[in-house]
């Protein structure tokens, strides 16, 4: 077995650490539930005490295991956990899952131990699960390295968990409905394997179709990103991640100590990554399920078979909100539900056949309605009523759907998709269970069936997508940019650069500045003017004043070499060089920049986020910034293809291409200096923020012009 | 018994007409339930053929039941219902409940019967449910008059159905989850008894204390928001309405025939009515789960003590979504919660007990969060594991919540809102059906329990909202408009009023329209100009020329007498007067009017609602009407404070008062504005559409001026 994940599903033998004989403790129900679930290899049981378990020899210590052994699992106090870990790596084991808790979320002691832990398992090249963990399972090996009850049945779903609790949970539920799983990995702290492995782990077993992943924190954020980057395509990923908002991330921080990020930064990072991000287990559930059985579908029309019309219409309702249509049937299939429904049923799409259809009609009708080339996929309503047995329909909607679905196919194969949405509780439980035990997913709530339609087409668009990879920007000067980085490092060190600089900077990687100067005299300030050509504005560049606007230190619009003469004095001073009374002075300078023409005002900017890095913004600006909150987000850098996309979901895009009689602007040029951006901040990390507010971006053709420019840097450039 | 609507409840006596010896018939089934559910007062099974059911005597005809008899359920097939109405009005029966189906909801032919039966019912003073339903419940009484297996056990929600097949839904899940409900109503068609009855059936039960609704049509939207109006600070009422998208609407349209309305004028109603509006079968359950059982929150601080991490960190996310916040706990409650909690608990809030806590510590910690002053509810989250019995842990959360709810107290009372989240599904069953009966809500979802609370917190707020009646303008002058509309219908009959006459109907009323007046020659305009004052805008008027600005209809910015006389004469022609080239050309005219100051541009628009009658609607104007979305809309006419509620919960609303150095705008006359056009609406039901494109509002203070007013009537004046 080459890759050493794989030890964590596929081990020759595993030893259980910490073992007990009293069947009352956690230790006890992992060796049960690894015996029970019908994993072939050996088992050792391993305590001081020696005895047996579950007729299983007990060893006293891991060092006098017989071969073969590859996974071992730790469950004894956390102050042994480090020597026991050294012994596994003495006898040669690669694969370690620490289930102990009590580390770095017990507080700093908890920490350093932890950063103990991985230094052993470090040196001995062993890959650690945990600590802090419930384990791992595999349902079609099978394996079950964990203490919860009992595994799901075998499927297709497999799911990595931050929290051991939701494993547990999710279990629970995955059992009560009878929703398949194939591996489910608990990663507790994350020492060593973290999400990212958790997503290989995914990737390489067979029977696992769609990733569902339950996250508290992200540490590495780019990490995952370029985990999930290779796979989306092939797996789709579905991501609930806790601790988005500051409520959040301060439920989050107070027990596992995860650092949560930005909820923008996150977003960003997902939609890099072909991650589909969800807000609850409730929707990750729903649309996993979907997922990990029907095929995906190759249009955006669904058709809905029901037996109640209100359903039928909270389901087009949610359609509706989602983007899909109801299809239009074309007339022959309406033909051939004449003699397939009952007389009276409504043959439009919703096809309500009204309240006693027969069972076997739901394949019938059903199977007509899959036949139609405008139907891209079925969502099959019952609500249970005394005539008509609600386990016969459950049985011809699975058997509808059989030609173009199957449990055992991956997604993304021929056929369509069909989901089922039976209204109700004591009366569909078992019919319930039938569906996704057949491949149809099930789901108690006609809006929950439409928004996993909404999300299997999501995914299908995901999965044929424009490639995102950015593509380098060549005509910049990073020498030109460093060098004035190092310089503004060396004057003023970490915080905001000078406009000058600032603008020096952003020239250097091709943004579009007003052309631009310094002055420290009102004569250089006349040669310089003159040369630029007016229009002109006047900033005054000091390092005591920061609010430029607050003392007069903007003025706009100078039209002559006078009005240059005049403001310089006004702003300066007329004898302000080497006076005695201003300690400031002789460091004053002005900056003279050429005015933009009017045209609209957006806003560019970067942040650099803790966990994903450098993180852009686009969004309108003006008047509009604080109250529309009308900005889009992405990690930067950026491709061409990406960067339009940024622009065009925001309103300020769409006001670009031009509404109500105003002209089109030069959205390419705003797209250009997107990009530069993107490439800049992720060319110098010690640029923690940059904003370009307002950029002016004129007519289509005219290009754009960034009037004020504000970097800061935390560090000096590499 | 003085309400008639109370019979349906509470009858001495009820007949089923139609009842059948066989027990696979569903007129059998209404008997069995009827007989089974513990209805004290006699039963009359009604059949030609006579014979007995389940012990009780069958009568031939309704004719010969002996007294007491005051409810007559029918359900035999609908070309006898007819007579069979008759015969109830004979026999002086004043409630009738008609199950039979095929009346509208089957055509034209469906559609003269039902009004046959309507006329039949009038004629007797009789009140009738259906046709096309399934009959009422009253748990408490108790009484069952439909086929539905059995009835949910008794509780405070009062559930009120367009559909029969979502009370068959929703009785069974809430059988399933111990869900109480106190009465159900199935409406069916509403020939009689229609939404508005629903909700004072409702209203007059004692042991109802939320009114959920599920409809599809609301035929008389006004007589809707009139019944819910007095109810609301009551009972909270939450709605679901299906058919609001267009694909919903077709949905709902194919199978009742119900007229769905637009979904805007929908919200409008609600919000008018103090409905709260939901989405989803699921989303109307949780909230009136929450609302049946739980005190009112007195602010918007939440608790939540757990034993994971994870699903605290998820609700916490959606309640910040929410807009609700984690309670900062007191120094003293953190000391309290130190000894009540297991070592290692996370005592901030969220309080993680962690993997192990013991049972009767949700008893205590719940019962100290309860007690600190900063903490308005509390949600309990559990995720079962192996250690603590989940038994216990609900036992302990349902005395926690004893000192603060009952299932018994009406809502409103004194306490804190208490609910549960467990995290599971094998395991949970049990418990959250304990939890539901104990009058504790049960979420199998954190993110559900959340909205729960935030929805209590809305209801809350809602019911102290300030009066929303709109208050009578004095100062306007209906006859003034009325002779204007007048002259406009008989000149042009429907469709949109010239410039001039809607400029007059709005002045009529009160709405700020710049100084006006009409000219045929360019001598009349000239004199005209120099009474009203330059700036001024040239506009054509006349009978063939629709889009003014494509045939250089419009001239802004006219200075002086010459630019006028220019002006005219490109637009209307030298020679025009009389012109026999033209054949229009005598109707020609060119209105003057005053040229507004700059300002924000705003939009005010009144559209006629099938349903729900005037709909009001303000937003930004400019450039970002078509972009932006930014709108909002309430019922005509408003109060005040509604009106000010509406402009504000804009975008347009919040920059007049000033952002980034703008100054503030007059909002008061915008409210004023919208006020004036409100009641005019409402005055004038033969206006069906009228839009101010811009309002110009001018500096705080300087009030506004309604540019451009376009008025559209289908009827004359009353």
């Amino acid at each position: 077995m080459s890759d050493p994940l794989e030890l964590f599903f596929n081990p020759k033998g595993v030893a259980i650490i910490g073992a007990s004989t009293n069947p009352l403790k956690l230790s006890h129900g992992v060796v049960r539930n690894l015996k029970n679930c019908g994993y072939q290899g050996p088992i050792y049981p391993i305590n001081p005490k020696g005895d047996e378990i579950l007729g299983l020899k007990v060893y006293p210590t891991i060092l006098g295991v017989p071969d073969p052994i590859e996974l071992a699992v730790i469950m004894i106090p956390a102050p042994y956990v480090p020597a026991t870990l050294e012994e596994c790596g003495q006898r040669g084991i690669k694969a370690v899952i620490v289930i102990t808790g009590g580390f770095r979320e017990a507080g700093a002691d908890g920490a350093a131990e932890e950063l103990q832990l991985k230094e052993i398992a470090d040196r001995y090249g062993m890959r650690l699960i945990g600590p802090n963990c419930v384990g791992v399972m595999d349902t079609h090996l099978p394996l079950d390295t964990t203490f919860i009850t009992a595994m799901p049945r075998p499927g297709h779903i497999g799911f990595v968990s931050h929290s051991g609790a939701i494993c547990g949970g999710t279990t629970d539920w995955a059992r009560e409905v009878s929703v398949g799983y194939s591996r489910i990995v608990s990663l507790g702290n994350q020492l060593d394997v973290d999400i990212a492995d958790g997503i290989r782990m995914m990737q390489s077993d067979p029977h696992t179709h769609v990733i569902s992943i339950y996250a508290e924190g992200l540490p590495d954020g780019r990490r995952f990103v370029e985990a999930a980057l290779p796979v989306f395509r092939d797996k789709p990923i579905v991501m609930l991640k806790a601790g988005l908002t500051s409520s959040g991330t301060r439920a989050v921080a107070s027990h596992t100590g995860a650092l949560a990020g930005d909820e923008q930064a996150y977003l960003a990072a997902c939609h890099r990554a072909g991650v589909i991000a969800v807000d609850s287990l409730q929707e990750q559930n729903d649309l996993a399920i979907a997922l990990a059985t029907q095929p995906l579908p190759r249009g955006n029309r669904v058709a809905i078979l029901t037996n109640a019309g209100g359903p039928a219409a909270l389901a087009a309702d949610e359609l509706d909100r989602g983007g899909l249509l109801m299809a239009n049937l074309e007339t022959e299939t309406i033909e051939k539900l004449k003699t397939a429904t009952p007389r009276g049923a409504q043959l439009a799409n919703p096809v309500d056949m009204l309240g006693g259809p027969r069972a076997e009609m739901y394949k019938t009708a059903g199977g007509i309605l899959l036949e139609d080339p405008n139907v891209d996929m079925l969502m099959a309503i019952f609500v249970p009523q005394a005539i008509t047995p609600i386990d016969e329909v459950v049985a011809n909607i699975v058997m509808s759907s059989a030609d173009t679905s199957s449990a055992d196919a991956a997604p993304a194969e021929a056929g369509k998709p069909v989901v089922c949405c039976l209204v109700g509780g004591e009366s569909i439980t078992e019919a319930a269970r039938f569906l996704n035990e057949n491949g149809v997913p099930f789901y108690q709530d006609p809006n929950r069936a439409a928004r996993a339609l909404c999300g299997l087409l999501r995914y299908a668009e995901l999965r044929v997508r424009q490639d995102l990879t950015p593509q380098p920007i060549e005509d910049v000067h990073a020498e030109t940019a460093r060098a004035a980085l190092k310089g503004a490092w060396q004057k003023t060190g970490a915080g905001f650069l000078d406009a000058e600089t600032s603008a020096a900077v952003a020239a250097a990687y091709g943004i579009v500045v007003p052309g631009s100067g310094l002055a420290r005299t009102a004569g250089e300030a006349i040669d310089l003017a003159e040369a630029l050509g007016y229009p002109l504005a006047m900033k005054l560049i000091a390092a005591d004043v920061i609010h430029k606007a607050d003392v007069g230190g903007v003025v706009l619009n100078l039209q002559d070499a006078a009005a240059v003469r005049e403001s310089f004095e006004t702003m300066v001073g007329t004898a302000s060089v080497g006076a005695q009374t201003d300690r400031h002075a002789d460091t004053r300078r002005v900056m003279l920049q050429q005015m933009a023409p009017s045209g609209q005002e957006v806003i560019l900017g970067a942040q650099r986020d803790t966990q994903f890095g450098p993180v852009l913004m686009f969004g309108m600006g003006g008047i509009f910034v604080e109250v529309l909150n009308d900005v889009a987000f992405r990690l930067a850098p950026l491709s061409a293809y990406d960067a339009e996309q940024m622009v065009m979901e925001t309103a300020a895009g769409q006001i670009m291409k031009g509404v109500r009689g105003q002209p089109p602007r030069d959205i390419g040029m705003v797209i250009d200096t997107l990009r530069r951006i993107g490439q800049l901040v992720d060319d110098f990390p010690c640029i923690s923020e940059l904003d370009i507010n307002p950029l002016i971006v004129l007519e289509d053709g005219k290009g754009v012009s960034a009037v004020d420019i504000r970097i800061a840097i935390t560090e000096p450039p590499r």
